[in-house]
This record gives C-alpha cells, structure tokens and sequence, in this order.
C-alpha cells in the first residue's frame, strides 16, 4: 500500500518499473495510464495482479464520482477484491514467499489504535484501505501489502476465488454479528452479490433455514441454485408469513420497504444485520425494537475473516468460482463497471494481467 | 398472581379474607374496592404488600387508559415495583418462609417457552405481569407471586429498598446490554428514576465517566448527587462535544433529539440502549451506524437481575432509599400518580397496608 | 415423568393400563416386568416408545449397578435416547398433540432454580433425568415427559433418528463449549459414538479440520466416513504434530493418555472440552494451560439442544441412521446393553414396542 | 524496548548517553553497570524511569536464575512494572508527547500475528517483553517502548501507582476471565499483591462478596483493609463452608490445596481462573470438573488493560499507594528483590533515577 516511487530496483529481476493502471479521475473518467511499479516496505510484498473483482462501491465511484463522505479528488485506482502472486518482498519479509498464489485483505490499519488492539482493526480510525481516495486499488497490474494480509491459498482455490475472498469476508462478518447458528432460521434480503454470498455462508455457519427475498425472478432462482431453502417476491407479500419468527435478519439491499419488513419478521431477542449500503436514514419502529429487545447494527468491512473464508473455500463449502459471470482485461474495465447493472450479472472479474 | 378467590381459609390463622385495592376503572378513574385476598397457588406465596413504587407506566395507564398496544378494558390494579412480608405460601412452598421480608419479581413466564428455557423468561410471549391488562398489580393489601420470584431480603434492605428493586433491575438489565465495565465511559440521557438508578448501577458496574443529560437543572444536581461525574445541558449544546468518544449511550429520557445526539456520541463498535419509552418511530442515520458498527437495542423489563440488585443495596454500592421523595397511603394513590409530574420527585412510595 | 400409578382411565380410549418394561435390579440383573402404564401429569404427555439408543451409561449400571456417584439402590428403568408417539395427554395439553411423532429430551428441571432461570436447566440441582436412581428411563412400552421436552419431528426424520437426537445433542452441547466456527480446527479423540456424532456436528458449525484420533483402525474408518477430514493413530505418533495448532481440543475418549496429549495440540487461546466419561482425576500440565490461556471445561448433557438437533437431521447435515447398527426388541435388552462392547457397533437400538 | 546503542545523539538536548543499571549476570549476581542509553526505534519513546515494582518473577529469576522454560543465559535487567516520563520520542512520534508522565505497558507483540490480529496480543508466540530473557526490563535508568504502550497519566495518579498499573492489569485481565459481575461471590485464594490488588479490582467490578484466603494472619488482615467482605484460615478449615457457592475462584497462592478446595468451592457453570504461579502439574477431580461443568483457565499477563486501570485508579476505585510497603534506590536493588520474603511486605519499589 506504499505510494512512494521506487527509488532503487524491485528486488525481483524479471519485474518491470512501470505498469498499467486503470485510474478514475473524476465520474465516468476511466484513463489507461502508466505508472511507476511499486516498492514493497520493509513489511509489505509486492503482488502481480491476477483478478480483482467488481464490487458495487467501486460503480458508485465510477457513476458518482463519490461514495458517502468520501470523493475522488484526486486519481483514484478502483478495486479491492483481489488476488495474484508475490513477485518481490520488503526487508523484513521471507524472500521465500516470493512465487505465492495469494489473496489480498485490502486493508492497512494502524496496529496503535485502541481498535486494532482489541481486534476490530476494520474500526480504526486510521484504516488505509484498497480504492478509497487516499489509497489506490487492484485494477492496476502491481500492488503492495502488509505480508500477514497477503494470505497464501492452495492449489485447489482459483485465482477469480482468491480475489472473491474479499465478498466472502463481508458476508463472515455479517454472519457473525448476525449470531448464525446450527439450527437457525435467517431471512437475508436481496439476491445480489452479498446477499448470494452471504446465504452460502449462512449455511456453512449451520443455518438449516435460509429465506432469501429478492424483487427479481432470476435472482430468486440464483438464490435457490446457491443455499437459499426459500424464496421470497417482496411484491408478492414477501417475508409477511415471518412475523417474529426468524433468528436474524440480514439486508443486502440496501432497500427501506426491505429493512422495515425484515424487521418485523425477527424473533423475540434477535439480530438484524444491516450489510447493504445505500440507506442514509430510516424511521425504524422504536418502542417495537424496544419490546422485542431486538439488536440492531450494521457491518463496516470485516476483521479476522480470511483464514476462515480460504478454509471454506477450500473445503467445498462455499463455492465462488460460480459466482463469477464475467471477465474483462484492464482496456474493458468499464465495461466491467457497467456489467453489474445486468439483472443476470453476479461478480464480474477484471484481469490486470491478461 | 392466581385470581381465584379462596375456595378454604388461607393456611395462616390471622389472615383477613378481604383486602382494600386501588382499582383503576378507566383513564383517571381509580376507586378503592373491597376484593377477596387471593389464594396462593400451590407454587405461589401469599404476600403483605409494605411499599410500592409509583413507575411511568403506572401514570401512561391512569392519565390514558392505555399503554402501547395495552389498554384498560377491565378493572386493573396498577403497581409493580413492590416488597412485603409472606404471610401464607401454597401447597408445595415451605411454611418456614412465612414471616419474611420478600422483594416481588413482579412476572409469571411460562416455562416452557424457548425464550424461558434460554434464560430470556422476560421475553416469553405468554407472561403474565403485574399491572398490564390481565393481571393486577400492587396497589393492594394482598399479592401474590410464585415461590422462587420473591426474594428474601437482608434486614439491612428497607421495606422501600425492598419494592424499589424492581426499577433497579431495569438499570442492571440496560448496563448489562450496554456493556458497562470497568473503566467504560457512558452517556445516560434523562436524569428522571430510571435515569439516576441506571446512573448508580453504570457505577457499580465499574464505569468511571458518568455523563448525564437533562434539561432540568433540579433533575442534573440530583444526578451528581447519584453518581454521575459530569452533567450537561442538551440545551446548552448537550453532549456535542462526546463526538464518537463513549463506549455506550443510555437513553432513559424518551426523547427524539436526546437519542440522536447520544447515537453521535458512540465510539466505534460501541452500544446505544434505549430503555425510555415513548418513541414510536424514530428516523436513525443507519450508514452512520453502519459505518461505525453501532449496536442498537433496547430493554424490555429484565431477567436474573434480582439477585444482583439485593446484593447490590445491601453492600451499599447503590442507595435506592434516598431516591424516595413521597410516601402515600392507599387512598391517595391518585396522589401517588400525580406526584411524579412534580420535578423534584424522584420516587413516590404507596404503602397499602399503612 | 411422573411416577404414580394411573387412578382414572387414560385419556385415549386404546390404552392399556399394563406394560412391559425391562427393569434393573442389580448388576447384571435385569427383569422384563409388567407394570402400570403411567398417567401423565398435567403438564406432561404419555409417549408411547418406539426406539431407545443404548448410551454408555446403561451399559455401566447394567454392568457395575452403579456410575460415579450414583447407585442402583432401587429397580430402575434404564435409556434416555428416546422416541415415540403421544398417546395421551395431561389436562393442560392439547389434545391435538395425541398422534403426533417426538423426539424426547429425557429431562425434567425444576423451573425455579438460579440455574434453570438463567438458561442452564442442564445443571438445575434438582434434576430428576431418565435412568438416572430416582427415575425411570426408556426401556420399557410408555413413558411420560413434560410435552415441552417431547419435540415434534417431521416425517422425513426416522423413528431411530428422533430417539439418537439425545446422543446428537451432547455433541451440540460440546462444540458450543468448544466454540467452533467455520473454518475451525479440531481434534477429536475417540471414535466411539459421541465421538462419531461430534465430528458431524462439528463439521456443521463449520469446522473444516476435522481431526479423530483412535487406537482401533475400524473406528478410524468409520470416523472417515461421517465428516472426519483426517485421522490419527494414537500408537503410531498420533496427533503429536498437531503441536499448539487445533482451535479446539474434545475428548470422547475418556482415556487419560488422550487427553495430555490433545491439551498439547490446542493453540494459544483456545478450548478443551472434555465430554468422555471415566476419569475421575487426571495430573494436568497447569502452568502449561496458564502459559497458552487454554480454557478446560466439561460437558454435562445439554440445555436448548432439540430445536437445532432435528434441524441439523432434518436438513440433512447429520445423518443419524447410518449410525445405526443394531436393533433389539425388549427382551433382548441385555443383547443390546452387550453389544457395545463389539468394536463394529456404534449405535444400538431397544425396540419395546416391536 | 530496542536495544541497538544509539548511532546519533538522542532527541532531546539534556539526555545522557549512558546510565546505570542493575544486570542479573547469574543467580543472586546482580551488578550496577554503566550502559548507553538507548535509542528509540521509531514508534517509540524513551522513558526516564521512576518507580519500578518488585514482582514475583523478579524474584524468581534473581534467586534461581530462570524461571520455568526462561533461563538467564545472557545478562538480563529485571522490572517490569514501571512509570517515568518521556524524555525523547522516536520519528514517527509527537514530540509532544515529550515531557508526559505515563505508565508503561511492558510488551512488544509482532503486529501480524493471528494473535495480535485477534485482539489477544499477549498470546503472541513472537512477544518480547521487559525482563523476559532477550529483551531488558526496568531496574535501570531509562526505557524505550512503543509510543502506544505509555500511557498517559493525570496528575492525580502517583509515581509509583503508575508502576502498578501492571499487576493491576494482571488483577484486570483475572476479573475479566472470571467474568466477576455486579453481585458476583468469588473467593480469592492468596492475599500477596496479587490476592491484594484483585480484591481491589473484583469489588471494582460488582462482586459484592469477596472472600480471600491465606495462611498469615497479617496477610488476612491486609486483605480485610482492602475490600475482602470476608477472610479465611485454609488451616482452620478454610473455604469448606463455601461448597459449591462462589460464582469464581481464583487462585492468586499458587499452592495446590488451594486450588482443590478452591476448585470444590465453585457453583455449577462457575470459572476457576488461575493466575497464582509455581504449580507444574497437579490432579484434578475431572468428573468432578465435568459434572458441574466448571471451566478452568488461567492468566498470561494482559491485553487491553490500560485504559481500565487508569480510569480506576483516577477515580479512586481502586488503591494502589496503600500498597506500597517500601522503597530502594538502584544500589538497593537486591534489597528490594529480598524484601518480599517478609509477611508485611505487599509492594516493594526501586526508583532508578532517585
């Protein structure tokens, strides 16, 4: 994640000093540029881009131009779901790990801050992260990391899933806040990318009923074809049978009408987990929250979840490489962009390298 | 709880078979009847009611008539923060307990819900409690409650300590939600009862900044008096400057604005409980909550709090006898319910059998 | 569970009054008798039994006439691995109940004990538990049980599954202690049938190491065949390079060299879950456990179990049938109880009505 | 805690480049040696001694030569329980910070450990800390550590109290384990520092009886004058009274009988902590443990224990300059290190810079 120019060669011999980057300069301003390739610091690798997944903040940026209280004011390198293979090492790291197939926690939080010492380091205040302005991204052929974020994975796991265990961290997170437990009953709400994630993930936490709500037909049908043990059409009267039935709530729509309907389908002393983005206010029933004692709250990225995410992957559990419905080289990363407002789009995948 | 009328003389000689109770007909209609002293079930104890605590929803019923989704469609006895002294038990309760000094958990759970048989009895669906629609309370000579809900208490602990528990149990409930610990910083909004108690048990629980909110002067100096290590103002900018810095936020005032300005005032991961009630609905900032992984929740009475809170007053860490500013006979329990609109009181006592 | 003798007719016409039942007298001393047919209590229903697993437990009374501090003073009915179908209930059920299939959690907590009310009814000290001195197990044509404790199972579960729902909740039980996870490591020593049904549910919650470790090959064997993802000879080194690496260490084995050597295996931080019966004092590493933190704690039964039991079955993610590897009718009790000592058994079943 | 001599004059104008030192060579050889003052690496600063507490494993090393696996094979400092003031700041530090009072967190954990990561950075396999062998500890003049572990500390707060935020964070780290909460009961067995200093802190977390045991009579005395609600002679019967009644024990003695009849005192479902040192291996009742389903765990140091032990002490909770009970200069090292085989002594001092 060093942004510094390298000042001497890469350690490696075969490595180039530029490379081509995808670099966002303001809303729908996409440029094919060249630039320096990075050094690795002292704790950190130099990684070849393989794969780099499309995630919907990377759209919003791209449509928007911003994304919450975050704009891009200065050039910006999108995509944060990525994998590839080291090809050089800082000082401190083993020169051994050069040649891992690895996949990428996008992340870098200060390892001084009270929240990175309790272990929520995603709650630090001082997080560098993957494409927010400040810090650029995975669709570019060469990025840096810390060593232990840069997670060797085993021959049987694709470089397109390598890159997919950045969702899949989403999606381990929630399930977590959201107390998934053999035996639950989980109403997850949209069909997209997270919510498609989060229902195999749901299933691999033990839940044996997995509703899945979802406006779109070919979604509901995703769904299904990926753990869901139901389906729901909200136009049709959706979850309303739920009422205060299911453990958990999750929404990955980002949609009102779907977080005020989900809600109400909670058990008494259960959790919703509010995972899509896109709801900047809401009037939530309070004194109903109050008498059901329902927990409420929101995931903001993950911490702790990779071992756990390649460990699922590997065993079978969670199948990502299905997941993937496109690929596009670095010229067509637009198009990649643009992929995900197809209804029958899932994950699509850039490949710097290709 | 039984409402059946004693169909053979109760087990103790000197018990008369009639009682006085204040019986609310309608909103703002309360009479004192003559009614048979109930009968203890065979799990139940007979109890002398000495003092009863005035609570907010005891005065929701007789100025309205209706509480949330309760309403007062039949005679009801308010009051369900009681003690008293057992004076004749059932079939299956050892007569050794008649003679003691008994605090009341006011609630009869089924026991064989899954909310009871996890622990969570106070979310069962088929509870029976004092003073809702259905089952009377304590504004009355004679109560009675099942054996293991009414707890012996120490000499030490005073008749009105005694009745006071119940209120004490809604604070240890709300900082056990709120994670209270040792060194935690929390805001409480509203320094009325609930507010002031729950500032006391923050500091039995080990919290060691106690910042509380209300707009009454009278109501801030009583919270000093109680615990709390700073008082502020809402109207003079409030709790502003707590940006992201409590580890919990306490709403026991039921107003909007103090809950907007506590949910600001949360760290990262950190907890809002809202335990006032009188917020139907409520517009939250759900991406702020999300970004900070905000928990939200609320109380709804409590479970397994009883024993805690009588060891709490008989070591001295929380003083519930200083909180009672009035006392009142049967008859003026209309007063009783009228004293708490007064600013300076804090706890009104109904004492039936003086 | 009541233990009085029927003094009106039964609630459904077809009951007989007598059953048979296989009684224990003594050591070895077993009876087939015939006895009233119990009346259920209010709360309770009348099961008419339709598969019971023979557990460890039944085989050490039957051999020894005693377990750890319990003795067979009394003629007991021995198994609480039990199904049937309702036949009759008490008067405060439904009568809509008679007919329906169950699962039957063998135990009968007071509902007003500190333990019970806080969730943990497992460890209620005045337990009364099938085929524990005091109690009448399974072994025989009817039983009663709090119609709570008789869970309802669906058709697709077998009858010999609802009754192995008992052995499938202290696997339940166990891996809760253990706090398994996905992506979990694991090391089960002892392929016996806790042993068997652990690893299952393990690999349900997620697990995705799953390491057994058994003296005999054949039980390493079937340990594969049920989710087991690695298995290890303790006499040929056995998990001796697991070394500070499992999430979690359970011992179903009951053998001491087992357990000092799985302590070994668990990583800094992590749990031992000791759930094999047979030892009565160990000499433990302490300053070792100090050094890692390790957590060392047993499993006694269960406590909100059943729901996520017949789920998991239901769902298909633990397969109780296969388990199955003998059947007896009741006069063949003793055949079942002797069967376990044969290294090919793991589950047997007792029949009494067939 | 970087112990490369410094190559550039030190940040700060007044510094020396050398300083005294009291260096372990062998068991019981302890030399006042001249030694450069060392440099801080970058996150670091550096630390004018204060007050620096004698702890138990200073004793250990000083009369032994090593303590369990540790070995002083290379001269080694001892203390690590220390305060001063920042006298320079290492580059990526605020030299504001230059001139601050604080307590120091005497641990350096790697960052990248799945440990660390995790939020139980104390388990790190990689730590170094201050008077382990391999990294120097406190009895010397001055101390570099990483900015975030010297804590900053209000004027209220003493010299030495700042020393002893350490094994107050040792009492911290047991309550947390212990899961001491407001009304708990816990028997502490060992009234030395440790007993003394976790008394403190269990009534700071709720427990509202605590009853410590121990040998002297002085020590039992010592522990009343500070929050024991109650104190027992283990030679005259002790804590037998207390079967199966405390929520937690913990063992602070390190003596075995303790521990059994510590263990016996436990209520189902109770915690046995143990953080006394000196028991290599013992027998424990496993049946016995598994029936009641008691957990055992044991202590190693502290994470995340600073902010809470501050908080404490600002507010008075917890008392930790009644504890000190003598104080040595640098030359007197030995004398401190010997001054804790006396019954009256509870905290003995260095002040290398005095």
């Amino acid at each position: 994640m060093s942004n510094s120019a390298p000042a001497s060669p890469p350690a490696s011999d075969a490595l180039p000093t530029t490379q081509r980057a995808a670099v966002l300069h303001a809303a729908r301003d996409v440029r094919i540029q060249e630039r320096p390739v990075p050094d690795p610091a002292a704790d950190e690798v130099l990684v070849r881009v393989t794969s780099v997944g499309v995630c919907g903040s990377d759209v919003h940026f791209f449509h928007d131009g911003h994304l919450g209280d975050w704009s891009v004011d200065e050039p910006l390198v999108l995509g944060h779901e990525s994998g590839g293979v080291i090809v050089a090492v800082g000082a401190d790291v083993d020169p051994a790990r050069i040649g891992e197939r690895v996949s990428i926690e996008p992340q870098h939080p200060s390892h001084a801050s009270a929240e990175t010492l309790r272990g929520e380091y995603n709650l630090d205040p001082d997080m560098q992260f993957y494409a927010v302005p400040g810090t650029d991204g995975a669709f570019q052929q060469y990025v840096t990391i810390q060593s232990h974020f840069a997670f060797s994975i085993p021959d049987s796991v694709s470089d397109e899933a390598a890159a997919l265990m950045e969702p899949l961290s989403v999606a381990i997170a929630t399930c977590r806040k959201a107390g998934i437990q053999p035996g639950s009953r989980v109403l997850i709400a949209g069909a997209g990318p997270i919510g498609i994630v989060t229902a195999q993930v749901a299933r691999a936490f033990g839940a044996t009923d997995i509703i899945v709500s979802d406006l779109a037909e070919a979604r509901r049908e995703t769904a299904l074809s990926f753990g869901a043990t139901r389906v729901v059409d909200p136009a049709a009267g959706g979850s309303a049978d739920l009422d205060r039935s299911v453990d958990a709530f999750i929404d990955a729509s980002g949609a009102a009408p779907a977080v005020l309907g989900g809600i109400r389908s909670v058990r008494p002393g259960g959790r919703v987990v509010l995972v899509g983005m896109g709801i900047d206010e809401l009037a939530l029933p309070i004194s109903y929250i109050q008498n059901l004692e329902l927990t409420i709250t929101g995931v903001f990225r993950y911490a702790n979840t990779w071992p756990a995410a390649i460990a699922l992957v590997a065993a079978g559990r969670v199948d990502l490489d299905r997941m993937v419905t496109g690929r596009f080289g670095l010229d067509r990363v637009v198009d990649a962009l643009e992929s995900t407002s197809d209804p029958t789009t899932i994950k699509s995948i850039v490949t710097p390298n290709s």
